[in-house]
């Protein structure tokens, strides 16, 4: 590289120009990277000359390294449209279906393995119910790796370029799992205890789950923003998780364990709380509590309490009652913190999103101070079983999409 | 601009290169910025060849650009130091303090103005503490002209930049002040009532005060980062106003009404606000709120009040362990959604600090879900009385470091 160049590049603003430590990405590396983030974010497939026309590169830049994405399976090729005016026909170019990623999740009701690919599409998927609370690790993790090797085995012969698992509990920068209350598990390191093979011989990302689940909103497909970009996700299952979102990137925080709305006191004089607090959230709105509210068994499902909610007055429809008042007190604290003007019901809190939505709009509209311009809105997740499976393998694949250089041969 | 120059600067990853919409900043301007930063964020004065070295640019691009924030004032020179080995002594390049800002502050107790130089330095400043609950916005803000001149008058040959005002309220984007329940105001543009002279010709820049106080924390001096870089600021004054500080940036949220600490909800069943929720946090640790819980008239000073708290057991005391509770319980909820490990507190909360800790650390061990891997940490602002004054202008400041070519002469 010249010294010219060498200078040029030393010439960008950021981070990493300052501190001599990091590493600076080549100009190819950086180049490889905006045409690929160019196409995966098109909202209609762009041709070569589109891509040439948005990035102010040259049309042959652009084009030798599309030839190298194609290559590499990372971008695919749609048959030729004609376009008005002379020349070629454009080739619509779109993301390519050859790579994909493992997405795996533990959680207390589940154990769940999705492959994803860079279109977005679940090529291949499964997901076994069984109650988690209090399971050994060991078994666990050999069982999950299991049902990710019958997944993997339905790969088409797509690529595994990376494999994310998500788990109900906080978890360390370097991946340890410090604390799941509701597993029952503490202090382990799941990429050691998973066999290598179940994640097709790829290093293993452990996440906390909530911090996942918000990246089906945040994305519609890896590189491409979903229907949301501000937003606090609301994981409902035993407990409650969560994830504040904002400028669709979910904040983690200095350590990893931000997010955690569950044990937001919503009443110091409230019933204790697991983790040693009172008052806690999800004393109030998670699953355990609210069928404990309702008199059913712990073991009822989701769907079952949903329906006896719906059916009229009585013990279920009070249960929701008192969770749409603690989830109003806890989210306007969140809201007043954050200023972020939505909020994404998932699990068991999505499937009686609108019976929630009356008294936690109106404690909202309490307790937001800036609530007289702007009310929060309240909507429920799509439903999706192990959203955090599939969030798993959108963060593998958001990592190809910023830094596709890896998997491109040079 | 040659099509290869053109083809390279596209090449920047960011937001910027994929909207079209937006300015492209040319290579001098960005080569100016990063020059300038560099020369800001040293911990010990660079020389010329010190820059190019840490920027990766040729030594004579390097010197081109000095000269010019050399001339500009942005930039200034020492005294030339003999190194170790041959050649020319270095002449070590440090801020300049030609340029300065404009922070103002109005207050429930007091108008202040100060001008601040790229050094950091006050180079004047004046406080007018009055009862300004429930004041009139146009005589009041006239009144802040008349002290803003006088600062000006003594700005000792500076160029003035800028010009910030802090307001404890709500803030749109566009400068609006929307609500600042103590002071009586809603819905007004300070800037438009503003004499123009009062700020030396600039365009006036409106925040909330607790976000700008945060930013005398943040930073050390324009462009170098100070103590912290995560922590979550309180402002005691008659309310509490608050800010979310995250890798030395202020959160503000989506519509720049982020950080409203003082009303999170501590006790649904608690004392009803101004605000028109229950139980929100300035009832508890507010100024008003402590002082009527100590049987002391309103206007008692801070500095007072904390003498009586300070003397032993008796209502002020009482009063400030009933704070601590509360502001454990809400930064509790803070810390665990944010994960942030430090808290700084300013205003009166700062002169009560140590009085505070032990009860409020309590309520973090107690509440926070990783308390037992890190508790938040607890420290006093530094004092200042009109820190939002000093933070206006540090962000005027800072967006001069940030985009030095507006202030050279092309």
């Amino acid at each position: 590289m010249s010294t010219t160049t060498s200078d040029e590049l030393g010439s960008r603003p950021g981070r990493e120009t300052l501190s001599p430590g990091a590493r600076q990405s080549t100009l190819r590396e950086s180049n490889l990277a905006l045409v690929a983030r160019t196409i995966y974010a098109a909202q209609s497939p762009l041709s070569r000359a589109g891509v040439a026309a948005r990035t102010a590169m040259t049309r042959s830049t652009v084009s030798r390294l599309v030839d190298d994405l194609l290559a590499a399976g990372l971008v695919a090729e749609r048959e030729p449209t004609t376009v008005a005016g002379p020349g070629r026909p454009a080739t619509p170019l779109v993301p390519g279906s050859g790579v994909a990623a493992l997405g795996l999740q533990v959680n207390a009701s589940y154990l769940a393995a999705r492959l994803v690919d860079l279109r977005g599409h679940v090529v291949a998927e499964r997901v076994e119910y069984d109650d988690l609370v209090g399971c050994e690790p060991v078994p666990t993790l050999k069982r999950l790796g299991v049902v990710a090797a019958q997944v993997l085995a339905e790969a088409q012969g797509a690529r595994v370029v990376g494999a994310g698992l998500a788990l109900p509990g906080i978890v360390s920068s370097s991946g340890r799992l410090l604390r799941a209350p509701n597993l029952g598990w503490s202090d382990l390191a799941p990429g050691e205890l998973l066999d290598a093979g179940a994640t097709g011989g790829v290093p293993l990302r452990v996440g906390n789950e909530a911090d996942l689940a918000a990246l089906t909103v945040a994305l519609a497909a890896p590189g491409r923003p979903g229907r949301l970009a501000d937003f606090v996700y609301l994981s409902g299952e035993i407990g409650i998780g969560g994830a504040a979102v904002l400028d669709g990137r979910v904040m983690t925080g200095r350590h990893g364990w931000a997010g955690e709305v569950g044990h937001v006191c919503v009443d110091p004089n409230g019933p204790g709380c697991r983790c040693g607090s009172t008052g806690c959230l999800e004393q109030y709105a998670g699953r355990q509590a609210l069928l404990a509210a309702a008199g059913l068994p712990a073991g009822t499902a989701a769907a079952q309490f949903a329906q006896d909610a719906r059916s009229g007055p009585g013990p279920a429809r009070d249960a929701v009652a008192r969770a749409a008042w603690a989830l109003g007190i806890a989210l306007a604290g969140v809201v007043n913190v954050l200023d972020i003007p939505a909020i994404v019901l998932g699990g068991h809190l999505g499937q009686i999103a609108d019976l929630l939505r009356p008294d936690l709009e109106r404690q909202l509209r309490r307790r937001v101070l800036s609530a007289r311009w702007v009310v929060p809105s309240i909507e429920a997740a799509d439903g999706d079983p192990a959203p955090g499976a599939t969030g798993a393998a959108l963060q593998q694949l958001t990592a190809v999409v910023d830094d596709p250089s890896r998997w491109v041969d040079a």
